[in-house]
């Protein structure tokens, strides 16, 4: 990769934890040389809010973003980031997530070979997601983790229908749906029943919430294909959620088209920090 | 059994498919010389809304309670009926249900060896519900198939805390808990991956709403114990829902006592209508 | 409970690990003026071989039995122990088990108590086990935790037809089944995806080991209830398991019987050390 | 597709079922003025034995093989035929199968086109198994559905160490293993709890069988990635099976080595008949 000379930093809105990690960083890329633009949040908690800017230019403007936050900060960064965006590195804030796996204490190993260039990016797919109500787009968004349909608790079980590539699958009758990307899959998916599945595949995870029938299983689909769910029962008590943080609420017969989007998130990984090693410290997997 | 002189008539408020079978009811119950009562619902199907008596009152001076309806009609009567009340009997209005065995078609034979009072009685528990606030008593409530504690579609997961006889267990991250009746675990439990649990045992089931942890797994705890659920986070966004038709808002640090309610519901069966028969049927269970 | 004034010691087969506890023991005993019965193993490991005795006949002659070992031991005691025998003790020899939750640390503080006769007994429902060929018994057992049946590794699938009370409940396709009683909920059953089951509840558990079909649930049976499993495919490649530890070979059309036994195990129990603990600390369930 | 000129029979060792099917097939082949070679099986059950010719060498000599029988003949087919071999229809006996979807009613229809060469080929990747004992390769084999590892009905629970790319991932406690194809997962795997995978997705699904631990998911891994497992426990009562067809017997720190193989199968597809419509039809998937 090519020597990093501008990087976009991102905060969560914390001042209190954010600020000491976020001092460190700035330190240590200025040692560097290397120039740098802060978000609205990063601004704010450094104590120069005239200097923040949007994220999306952000992303625009810098060579690497660097996230200081928690999964939830890098997933609302990455629905934001331009198409062929610059790759983003996760630094957590002391508590381990699955795309924040750099902490405070790696930063002095870490940041001088990532700035050399010398770092491996690891590409994740997410999703591109539309939203037609009477044949007309009512909205465009992206996710990288997860597209959610689901009812209010006191809402009725919901018949959800489920095509691909424009052909009926089944009618779920469920609580929700949950559309997935590897990444999402040990997020909610996860809770819900799905598989773990690795990141260097194209797919499309679809599990359904507390399904009715007793024979669904997850699905896992090909990122290629063209998913479609339609809400056919439901009012106004049903809505869809992308990544665990926008909701939007849909009306009877909305459809939601889902498919791989053309923008790839492109993740700084380092050496030996496999996928394997996170599942297994952050889920205790296969722990005894 | 004693012979049954006297029959409370309860229906679905469902005008159109209701009246053939309660009119095929009540010339079968007059042809037997057995008095009726009916509730408003069946009185106002029938075209005489002046004779419609309220339910509970129905259920204090009936010997026998007739629901034509489905699962539905007859937990929203059991929640109503007074300690020690009738017997009820199930008439499904065309789709079978777990509660309403019997159709329409099945009366001719099945309402004279009732009446005579050849029949066996399924007692079924319920569940006694108490909502505390600040230490004291907010509300009072039965369930015959659950309680469930949820949050909204938007809402963050919570935290659940549950305690058994006083002593914590475990503290739930997940999108609710259900604490559900043997008769109620082909319910809602059944879609969260809870057992099916015979309504011969007094048990209630604990089975978590998309758990975030990985290690949890149903509960089913004896009758006999109190259990409390506490909902630690949370906001105006948590609901408490009785046999999923009763809705609740809860509030933070809001706390649910659920044991094992001194009312059984004693249901009519017939000879041969056995447990696992309606389970093969209505859920297809080890179809292949 | 009446003062304890001889005591049964049964040990595992494990000189190195057992003979440290099973020292220690001896010594609190006699320090008590109780008197002290070695089952063979004991008696071997301590260097006193020919005092030894049969555990049933052990079981027959001790107010209560301690057994030093993990839970394979008490199983394997608890299968011989005579009807209306002693209660039993557990004391683990490192590691915590479900059934043996007394360390070698814990004896000083909990045997003054236990002898003085106070102490509280959990009874544990037990099943009584029929093999029948031909309409004649081949053989009758008992099992603690679960009776298993299963087929070889390279053995087709299984078709095991279930009855209740005699009358047909499915006929599962699966490697196996499991039926087992709440103490054996927290053991094979869970692994094949049983719900929990607290000993206090007398059931059954029917749970089947890689079903072929998608629609089978894990089923509670009231323990009063006799099941019947038929294994109707099979050859010299199926299996009967009891408490994981005797095994014995079934032919096509064994009949296996299962109904709650005469037998209640009664183990003794700490205060404070509750059902609870032991699952969390052992299962490590409900743990982040 | 180029047209069809040499089609090689495969049949299932069933004389009774298979023998009109064939009849049906071999008249209508020669109809079309397409020449036929038998394998062993189609020869003997069409009465002229010494045409039968070795699967493996028909394989070479013909522009599509038609294999006449259940998933299993087309499975064992499936492993001998050479790299780069024809395209393979399977025709069943009368029972739909996942592979085999053409029935007997179905060959006037079908064969014309797909003769003329107007077909699509589903390729379906395959598993390359390698089995090394102290570092030396014991055998080399392929397998189209699943790679199994398993113990007898009376051995203990195994410890079966997986790693992925040569990196520890986790030690499973459990009755087994199963690695899978995503043409598998619909068998074998998801009777263990696996997800169900498109097959034009190129993965790898391994899930543990009856695990002890509470934690363990189905993980869904690149196709390109090799795994390798390795049973630390067992004796002479573990077993490897591929297709559930082979089974080999394993010994302690036996290593099994599996990664995609270099030949996928391609197998003949006709218009409308979609993966997903074998996926209802056949698991009554979704079906309430």
């Amino acid at each position: 990769m090519k020597r990093v000379r501008r990087v976009g930093v991102v905060a969560k809105p914390s001042p209190i934890r954010a600020r000491p990690v976020l001092r460190a960083l700035l330190r240590r890329l200025r040692a560097h040389g290397v120039e740098t633009i802060l978000d609205f949040e990063a601004a704010r908690i450094l104590g120069r809010p005239r200097e923040g800017v949007d994220r999306s230019d952000l992303g625009r403007r810098s060579d690497m973003v660097i996230v200081a936050g928690g999964d939830g900060t890098l997933l609302s960064m990455a629905r934001v980031l331009p198409r062929g965006g610059p790759p983003v590195l996760g630094v957590n804030l002391g508590s381990l997530g699955f795309l924040t796996d750099v902490s405070r204490e790696d930063l002095a190993a870490v940041l001088p070979p990532i700035l050399a260039g010398r770092y491996v990016v690891s590409r994740r797919m997410m999703l591109s997601v539309e939203v037609r109500r009477a044949g007309r787009t009512r909205g465009r968004y992206r996710a990288l983790n997860d597209v959610v349909i689901n009812k209010s608790a006191l809402a009725r079980i919901l018949d959800i229908e489920l095509t691909v590539e424009g052909q009926p699958i089944t009618v779920y009758k469920a609580d929700g749906l949950i559309l997935s990307t590897p990444t999402g899959s040990t997020a909610y998916c996860l809770s819900a029943g799905g598989p773990i599945v690795h990141p260097g595949i194209q797919a499309i995870v679809v599990t359904p919430i507390c399904p009715h029938t007793l024979t669904n299983r997850p699905l896992v689909i090909p990122g290629g294909l063209t998913l479609e769910a339609g809400v056919r029962t439901g009012d106004e008590n049903v809505f869809l959620t992308l990544d665990g943080q926008v909701g939007l609420p849909l009306t009877r017969d909305d459809r939601i088209r889902v498919r791989r989007s053309t923008h790839d998130l492109r993740m700084v990984t380092l050496p030996g920090r496999s996928y394997f090693r996170v599942l297994r410290h952050k889920l205790k997997w296969g722990t005894r």
